[in-house]
């Protein structure tokens, strides 16, 4: 979700509960900007005075956040507003006696209170764009998603040749694998051209906490665009990344196999072969079953029969702008399926036959 | 996550958009109680007063909660809170000029600002037990978690004798399938007692917002536990559960097969055969790599190979209570796998080679 990915950023290295410390320096420091800032916002008291609400555009209950499509004057605006996570440096504060409660249920040793907490310890984060394009609204608003079941006879018919015709450009990646780029950000390397890759730090890594930590296993044989060209041929290229990739991560980030998630997706964001290297408790959409291969299975599958990817129906997930679920459309991929969200109350099926 | 769950079951109905109506007499509803509640609570004035935080026993800044081990007097207490979801039916009161905002960055058309919302929008969720046993506290503490790489040969070796010693009571499942219970939850039944099975809604389920729709189809067959037990002679059955039960979904709830998941979890939560359907737009740790396998894969796995999943090493993740990790713990499984969350720092290993 792109959308999300934004306002995740800056929280993805708070996944665990090692980080007390780093956390404790963070919060000092938020305390000084926010005092800096304090004087400049008495000055200019500043509200969202002006911005009338035309839609709810997605909304969130579990990681609570809300985007709206607001009009300032006669420009759009999209807002987006995120409630922020709990401090835990600042527990002493949270449970002050400036924190009221109110009891709304109470049974055994069981309460449940609505707290409301010092206004400094529970901001919500609100991001502004304005004026903002249709192509803001669109990107902020909730996309429908489908799953395609693609067959080795759709891949063909369909799959590949977009693949094919749009040839997306890889050229970022040649530059890491030649080291033109980020290559101070190399973690390893197996260099050789049939079966060795480049592992390097995640761009959603922060590179420091251990418990989000995320790298990519890279590739360097061009040409393989994703699990659907794998055979036999690359057992070593797999097995090296497995391996190598494990025992570099265990040395290096003392982070060990049975903390590692390995795996490819499949659509993959880019199609030159790269392989994800998560620890355990991040927490990633990403791992979806639609969508993340472990790459041990994709390993025993292609040792079981050299055709597994290519004969296989492959499971995943596309959202209403992506341009292989018009492609799926167009071939009336979707035809028997027809879309209603709303309860079919005059359904003349029986139940429970 | 068991304690999440239990926060989450109030919100398992907020996924999507479409509740627009429900959600805004809900909160008609809920305002209403907070009135009737008001009084009460100024009479009491109720604080945390004399509670002392001990310990961050379990953090989350995707969910936004925190939960914290305390003392009050000389008793142990748990105190868990969580940022509630935004009200959609609220936004003109969000955006009104009782909220303040303090600009944080301000770049072309994208300001951020700290937002601070009245109080009564911004209640959290407080949840207290107290006196707590140890029981309570280990509960809502965080578990590390583990990779498990099942083998066939493992799982004959320690999963199997596991799950034949305790042959864990499934008498609830027989209540349903017998009618004894649940009967009247019933959404479908095939009866034949080899290829039928029973679908009902998930407890998890509300069984009102398609968004977050949750069946189960219960196999009236006995004795299979898992997928491991699987082979061709069971294809009948997964065919009967994969059609008939997307069939009966999209015809009672007008959700199409392009909207759902259709899985079995290894490990599952009880060892009788069980097919999960969720909503597409359902947020569900249930649906990792790690756990769910999707049954158009197991369809098509055991069509190519009979024996695919007893061959199959299969990987799932436990965590420190789960009596299965004991036992491979003590199998010696993780030996090799020393675990260190700290970075390494003096570590002889040269990255990059």
């Amino acid at each position: 979700m792109l959308p999300c990915k934004t306002l995740m950023n800056t929280r993805t290295n708070v996944n665990g509960l090692n980080m007390e410390k780093e956390t404790t320096e963070k919060a000092k420091k938020r305390k000084i900007d926010e005092d800096d800032n304090e004087d400049k916002a008495r000055e200019e008291s500043v509200t969202f005075a002006g911005f009338k609400v035309k839609a709810v555009i997605n909304e969130n209950a579990r990681q609570k956040y809300l985007f709206l499509h607001c009009k300032k004057n006669d420009e759009d605006a999209v807002v987006l507003l995120e409630k922020t996570p709990f401090d835990s440096s600042m527990t002493d504060q949270i449970l002050s006696d400036n924190t009221k409660i109110r009891e709304t249920l109470q049974n055994d040793i069981y309460h449940t209170y609505t707290a409301f907490l010092p206004a400094n310890l529970n901001g919500v984060k609100a991001t502004v764009i304005c004026p903002a394009s249709e192509k803001h609204i669109k990107k902020y608003t909730e996309q429908e998603s489908f799953v395609i079941q693609e067959t080795a006879e759709l891949y063909t018919k369909v799959t590949l040749p977009y693949l094919e015709k749009h040839s997306f450009s890889t050229q970022w990646v040649y530059n890491i694998l030649e080291k033109k780029k980020e290559a101070d950000r190399i973690v390893f390397e197996n260099s050789d051209p049939d079966t060795g890759f480049i592992l390097l730090p995640d761009m959603k890594w922060d590179g420091k906490d251990l418990n989000s930590l995320y790298l990519q296993a890279i590739v360097h044989k061009h040409g393989l665009k994703s699990v659907r060209d794998l055979n036999k041929s690359h057992l070593p290229l797999l097995n090296n990344i497995l391996e190598e990739g494990a025992d570099v991560i265990d040395q290096e980030y003392g982070i060990p196999k049975s903390k590692l998630r390995i795996y490819i997706h499949y659509q993959p964001s880019y199609y030159h072969l790269h392989v994800h290297f998560n620890h355990i408790n991040l927490e990633s959409p990403g791992f979806d079953a639609d969508r993340a291969h472990l790459l041990v299975d994709v390993i025993e599958n292609i040792e079981m029969n050299d055709s597994y990817y290519q004969d296989k129906t492959l499971v995943y997930r596309v959202r209403e702008q992506d341009e292989l679920y018009k492609l799926y459309q167009d071939e009336g991929y979707f035809v028997d399926f027809p879309i209603n969200t709303s309860l079919s109350s005059n359904s003349s099926f029986t139940a429970a036959s």
